[in-house]
């Protein structure tokens, strides 16, 4: 070892080497594979790179020695310290020259591998490591007696500052980049995908980037913008789907389709607004406009998934269900008519199977339960329960038609969880006599202030939530008997048990409206929940399992519902209460990990090929746990003849049509079983 | 060797192989890496597999044996034999089954790398092979029991039918892959761009693609419409770029951006509008639209190549000449709004230097002097005189700034060559008395007829081969001397002598109009010449030459002109005059060859990238060489002053602005020298 050299050792990584006196600290991280995140290439511009220095003494060849030879501060760094606020501990690893042996530490926000830590203990945090970097570069300019073109010599620059080669650029770069050269009087940060295409560049030096990550729901469209180099989320923001006045369901939009030649665009069209609207303002909220996002990501079911990429949904709408795709999308803005930066790159999530969309694969990326040891049970309850079940082992995926009771309709009472909607209920088991809460107030109906506390809104209606607890306490006090009928023998008990022509029904709220329990309403819950229960003991049996480790709801719906009630209804298998567990939006955070991290993205892929496809409409034994589920919590013997028929929910898809010309125009409804 | 094999020879390739009796020939083929063509996969439907059984005897262990094992023709081929006119004596490959030994000859239309022979015999053929592979696949239909995506299920068609994988897909083709499978009833044919990106499906079988290739020039836009499987050139257009209304030559098409701002995108809408209706126009011939266009190929010189990009020019108008990029690139239709297929891939030939443009690099490949042992000049004149010299070992390129003078125009009687301008001319050297021919008629101005046969369009002027001959005659007569003054004193001898205040001129034709030749006249092609040797001269400089081996003209000038003329105007250095020839359109036959060979491609990006750059502006021998040229023919010795001041012709740019804001308004005409 010469004289001249000293020992670097950075902390935490723990990595080391000797370097010549004079070597810029940021240049020996480079040379060890040390992550220190910089963008301006070691021009003391972007401040990324901050290190501290080690304290302390350590032992050297057995005697202690100071461990902090680095040079002062200079011009760049002060003028920074100043400027910026920078730490006085701090020292910028591009300026600070090692001038004998020192140990650096480097703090995680100047790693470029940052982690965002999830709030739930229970999932795992997101590494921030995007598909696009931003490179800040100082370019040769043009010579006569040696001529090349100006993006030759960005790409000599991105080489010589950055070690980064065998680029391609987009058109539409090359179209500003004369400009945009002179105009940053040669120096420009460009943003570079998979280290492979150049899809953007400014002039001078820029320090930030955003993406979104969007969910795209039947109903509503959520969106995240986050800032890429941090993965903090800017703004969120949503909107309902515009694609509603086609129909409020999937299968009404795809019957749409089926009854208007052309109506698959239509509805692309509206979708892709909605989406550009969307964007003019969540980017407003951050002073920028839709051209600022540069990667977004997407998940939804395969009809929306089918309608935002420009393809008819029609084979969705039919047996045998056939995807046209089910692999990820890698696409621009102009593919797909989004008003982004030209050069923003999305990746679309791709679909498991005909009723399994991106939405369930962005679900599957998020809990990830492919990457543990207990069995776990992942349900996302729309119109159709999206099902997960598995561990690292193996995965099972399955869809159930539980129709659109949970989210409210075809109830009596039913509408979305908005304010005004009972949301949670308990019955005296005694009197019979309920309490309930409405969105929007934090009181009981029987608590003082109630009616004040909801003269905006009133009592409009009954929720998915509300009417889970309403049908669990209704069974807990005994209203309903195991079979789902409402027992008309306590008319004589309580004025709330009403009687309707030959069946009875409960009073839960005499005002305007009056929101009854009806029969009716009970059989449209038994019908959901036996799907859904049906759909994830048919996953058990595939999977040879009778006993699931722990469940996660995912979706609005699954998140809002109180567990315990869903337990008593008997909507999922049995499993310990405490591993029964909410998952958020899991769909838009798995969205927002394929955003943030580029090495999720071919996990997804690999993930969404490995996982079997259970189709529920093929196997019989789907048909006989459905019977089993109908009653209540559920019975896993055969359960005597049901007092009223029993019909299974249909996907209620119109009847995919077998002369393409001339039956488009009707609407069948088929029925399964 | 069991007894069930059989040894199979083909010819002419000489492969080889034993395969059991029953393996279809073209099978046999395959395995031995035989080139022969299949787009339907061995389903007798495309007929591209024909091959001829081997006759006579052939020796086997030196026993005399018969060679034409194969199985008698079946139905497939006695109907393709009866539907499709096959030859008695063919067989389709992959219907004759191996049941003995056998010769096979695979005749050169079953190649898929077959070879276009090029007419003239000093150029290399193309060799077939576009980046556009077709394949005909039998598609399995979707199954509930193992759902998979439909493009899943062609990706699986295509590794098994034909051992392509690791595809991806455009997504213009995922919207219509569900609607024409189906129409297709599960057989489809697709399009693979280098083996890499489906880009096309059609129904059914699809037996031939077609592609362009474009030469783009400041004039005349010229399309070539070519049979992609067969190399066949199915239509020859072109017409006049539209973007003259916006200025005649290159120079004012600069300053007309200078001068308004977004000029640029007026005229890329422009030319992208031109080669739209091109396209209709050119499809309309086949029968067919501009979406049965899959690829396409473009040259053109620098401020063309970027006007097409959409790239702003305004560089390319003055010092240094930056080019927005040298590199070659791959596009598609949306990107340049073309209306071609839109899964058509394009290519766009690299630009070379600022002045050197992508018209110069197909010149470079169809003429490919960097093969050759003998160093080659090749010219192609325009308004610059783009050059390059060289052979294997190096190859320079550089621009001389010739001027409009050879095309025409700055001629008092010059005109473009149309019908109506004189071509040819010869001038007695005893009564100074010329004769003409006149574009449009095979006679001379002397013969009987010759008024007849231009009565529809008389002598309406003089084109550019038409000036370098009657000026080299003019000289050969002795009225022009050494120096290029027309020589006043045979004013006695000859009335077509005439007096122009100070100087003379030579009365070619005394009609309406009057042509006559000036002293101006002769001073714009002697500055025209003089840049074009000047430039020549200074390649053979750097090249450490002074006499080169062989000359080609290309272009239409340079096609046009008798290059005895030109040797004795001294245009081009001293060579063997058998060794000068013209190259035709050698810039489109590049873009030809770059659309049917994929390697092409490859091969001049290469080139372009070691081709040398030699910018004349900044080089002080040109300058002198310049001088020096300006003699008839010319002098490698420091010349005299002439009698008259020459100035050199400029690259007549606009000059670039210091102040892009307040002085892009302003039109200035810059002069080298």
């Amino acid at each position: 070892m010469s004289e001249k050299e000293a020992l670097v050792v950075f902390t935490p990584s723990g990595k080391r080497g000797h370097f010549p006196h004079g070597t810029p600290v940021l240049q020996a991280a480079r040379k060890l594979g040390v992550d220190i995140d910089s963008i301006c290439g070691g021009n003391g511009l972007c401040g990324r790179c901050q290190v501290n220095v080690g304290e302390g003494e350590f032992a050297k060849h057995g005697i202690a020695s100071s461990w902090d030879h680095l040079s002062e501060k200079g011009f760049v760094e002060n003028r920074y310290q100043e400027k910026r606020n920078m730490k006085a501990d701090r020292r910028l690893s591009c300026q600070a020259i090692v001038e004998g042996d020192v140990v650096i530490d480097v703090p995680a926000d100047s790693q470029v591998h940052k982690q965002v830590v999830r709030k739930s203990a229970t999932v795992r945090d997101i590494a921030i490591d995007p598909a696009i970097r931003l490179y800040y570069l100082t370019v040769r300019e043009p010579d006569m007696h040696d001529p090349s073109g100006d993006l030759e010599r960005v790409y000599e620059a991105l080489e010589q500052q950055w070690e980064v080669t065998g680029l391609s650029t987009d058109l539409h770069v090359i179209q500003v980049l004369q400009t945009t050269l002179r105009k940053g009087k040669w120096s420009v940060t460009v943003a570079v995908h998979n280290d492979e295409r150049v899809i953007a560049v400014w002039p001078g030096l820029r320090e930030r980037i955003f993406g979104v990550a969007v969910d795209l729901g039947s109903t509503t469209i959520a969106a995240h913008v986050c800032d890429l180099m941090s993965g903090e989320v800017m703004v969120s923001t949503g909107l309902m789907n515009p694609q509603i006045r086609f129909g409020e369901d999937l299968m009404s939009r795809v019957s749409y389709v089926m009854m208007n030649p052309g109506g698959d665009k239509e509805m692309t069209e509206a979708v892709r607004e909605g989406l550009n609207n969307l964007m003019v303002e969540a980017t407003k909220e951050m002073d920028m406009t839709p051209h600022d996002i540069i990667a977004a990501t997407y998940v939804g079911n395969p009809v929306m998934h089918h309608l935002l990429l420009g393809i008819d949904p029609t084979e969705l709408g039919g047996a045998p269900f056939a995807l046209s795709t089910d692999n990820a999308q890698d696409l621009t803005p102009r593919d797909l008519d989004l008003n982004l930066h030209p050069g923003a790159r999305i990746f679309v999530l791709p679909c498991i199977a005909g009723h399994v969309g991106a939405d369930t694969a962005g679900v599957a990326l998020s809990e990830a339960p492919y990457n543990e040891d207990e069995i776990t049970l992942i349900v996302d309850v729309g119109t159709n329960a999206e099902m997960l079940l598995g561990n690292k082992d193996r995965i099972l995926a399955a869809s159930s038609p539980t129709g659109p009771a949970f989210e409210g309709a075809q109830i009596s009472g039913g509408q979305r969880a908005a304010p005004g909607a009972i949301e949670r209920v308990r019955i005296d088991p005694e009197t019979l006599e309920p309490k309930f809460r409405v969105i929007g107030s934090e009181l009981w109906s029987n608590e003082e202030g109630f009616e004040e506390s909801i003269k905006n809104t009133g009592v409009m209606g009954i929720c998915g939530s509300g009417i889970i607890e309403v049908l669990a306490e209704m069974y807990l006090a005994g209203i309903i008997l195991l079979d789902g009928t409402i027992d008309g023998n306590l008319a004589t008990k309580s004025s709330r048990i009403e009687s309707d022509d030959r069946t009875f029904s409960y009073l839960l709220h005499d005002g305007e409206p009056r929101i009854c329990i009806t029969q009716n309403d009970v059989r449209a819950i038994q019908l959901a929940k036996a799907a859904l229960y049906a759909g994830a003991r048919l996953l058990m049996d595939k999977l040879g399992i009778d006993h699931v480790g722990k469940v996660k709801l995912a979706g609005a719906f699954g998140s809002h519902i109180d567990t315990k009630y869903a337990m008593i209804l008997g909507m999922i298998p049995d499993c310990e209460l405490e591993k029964v567990t909410s998952a958020g939006n899991a769909a838009g955070t798995g969205a927002r990990i394929a955003l943030l991290n580029k090495a999720s993205r071919q996990e997804i892929k690999d993930v969404v090929r490995k996982i079997e496809k259970i189709e529920t409409a093929v196997e019989p034994r789907f048909q006989e746990h459905f019977i089993n589920a109908m009653a209540i919590p559920h019975k896993t013997d055969p359960y005597p003849k049901l007092s009223t028929q029993v019909k299974m929910p249909a996907r209620v898809m119109p009847e995919k049509s077998s002369d393409e010309g001339e039956d488009s125009g009707r609407r069948r409804r088929r029925r399964r079983g």
